[in-house]
């Protein structure tokens, strides 16, 4: 028997558009949320300089599979994401590269705005200029028709490009600004997507009604905010609970007096548990990476191609 | 930059011939045994119903990689190689199939054939007729000249097709016979690779001087084999006495009265413990399959793949 395997390259994995990828998230909250989506604590092997990581999860009688990747921090260090279909066993598809992690990291941030974000907010902040503030940014202008970008990052080149990359790919009005102060002032949704190990704001730099979508370091040791983010925030939020409990050390969301606040994004979903409730509330979601999203996202994707293949 | 990942089929894993695998094997088993390929125990993610395993490999400066494989008993369950460059970290090529994992275990075999089996080994008794037992006669093949194979396996129609295969594949004569004893008996090698779960020979059926693999079951609660053979063995070798240590339970080679006579096959041909000392020793080779086997011979496969994309 022939075995077809889809191979994805980053290339390919950009065909993915930013309302499917967030749909496709919004579906996996509520699977991992209903107990259909199962994703346990990742597995990792050490190699002498680095380890093999593994993060699976499995779609009960659709599919598993697992993302891998590796902490030897080369230049070109490839992740991976294999498919297998739950009835037969076989690989159906294996996506190499950053591209689909970093989307499904987008995607899931696009459903934390449409969930929590004003209903009419149209101006978005963020603070970093690299693949993940990028996704960020598409996936939001998916769910929110945006009105304007501010953007902040240490370079100057490089906050220049990411703004007018917003220009150019979403047709949204964007500018870069000389600080995170500047890029977050009065904004409705506000992104950190950096990779400082230090507070790159101030909750007094926010305007009420802010939601705020954290992608960079949040551990207790290391943190892009500071705890005057957490105490501001009225609602708190984050796609595991489980996975933030569990980083080493854990999430500043996941201790008290946080802990007890944080909500799991896919029980807002479900209405399980009420999301923004005011429109001068500050709401903050905390981007774990739900394990087993991105073999969802694969799923989708190899969905399409094989239609592709099966039309051409 | 455009990364090249080469995907293998398992259509293109035959294209491995078998004195190539036994010398990558050979070359892995003293790389292990010289501290150059690290090869951790495996590590797994429970996901309802089934485990996703992943086996490790790193040979230092070279590569790093693993095995990915699954516990739902599907039919077409697909096992994964994968390989990074271990300078730049770009994933370098990926097998999906079952055939490099047997071929990996074929080559161990072979090379624990030539390094204990008499010089002048020339017959070849074989208990099992699925995809191990192939390729370890494949091996065994490429190391001594065979002058005569005997199968036996439990269905008629697939040991007359072994025997047919080896006749026709590796042109040596080759018959099926209707009992075990009937395979081993007075055969200068004999390799079992069954999936009985009870003995099915007794070590008084071998000759003086005979070599075995076993490649079957052989833990302490189901071995395809009994602690008869052990006793017999004069010599005693596997590819991993740690990961033969590490099974839960363990090998019945790598407990005692057996444990302490346990040789390292790696150990064995650096000439650092003795193997084979006389032509009517016993000797016993009990396959682990050291990990990070399978990645090595990725990279000898994905070697003559790059030659040959290079030279298309």
């Amino acid at each position: 028997m022939v075995v077809m395997t889809l191979l994805f390259s980053d290339e390919d994995v950009a065909a993915l558009d930013a309302p499917s990828t967030v749909a496709a998230m919004r579906d996996a909250l509520l699977a991992a949320y209903e107990g259909r989506l199962v994703a346990p604590p990742r597995a990792s092997a050490a190699l002498g300089g680095g380890r093999m990581v593994l993060t699976a999860g499995h779609l009960t009688g659709e599919w598993y599979g697992f993302r891998s990747y590796d902490t030897f921090g080369l230049p070109e260090s490839g992740q991976l994401v294999v498919l297998h279909d739950a009835r037969s066993g076989a690989v159906r598809a294996i996506a190499v590269g950053e591209e689909l992690g970093s989307r499904r990291t987008g995607g899931l941030g696009g459903v934390a705005v449409d969930a929590l974000a004003r209903p009419d907010a149209a101006t978005l902040g963020v603070v970093g200029s690299g693949r993940q503030a990028w996704t960020q940014v598409w996936a939001a202008a998916a769910v929110r028709p945006l009105r304007e970008v501010t953007v902040h990052s240490r370079s100057a080149g490089r906050r220049e490009a990411f703004a007018a990359r917003v220009r150019a790919e979403l047709g949204v009005p964007a500018h870069a600004v000389g600080s995170a102060v500047e890029a977050v002032r009065d904004r409705d949704v506000v992104v950190l997507a950096t990779t400082s190990t230090t507070p790159v704001l101030a909750a007094a730099d926010l305007a009420p009604g802010t939601h705020v979508n954290t992608v960079g370091f949040k551990q207790t040791d290391r943190h892009e905010f500071g705890p005057d983010l957490l105490d501001a925030a009225d609602v708190l939020v984050t796609d595991s609970p489980a996975q933030a409990a569990a980083y080493v050390p854990p999430m500043l969301a996941a201790v008290e007096p946080y802990a007890g606040r944080l909500r799991d994004l896919g029980a807002v979903l479900a209405g399980a548990v009420p999301g923004r409730t005011g429109a001068d509330q500050i709401s903050v979601f905390c981007s774990t990476g739900l394990a087993g999203t991105e073999v969802f996202l694969l799923d989708r994707l190899a969905r399409v191609g094989a239609v592709r293949a099966a039309a051409g």
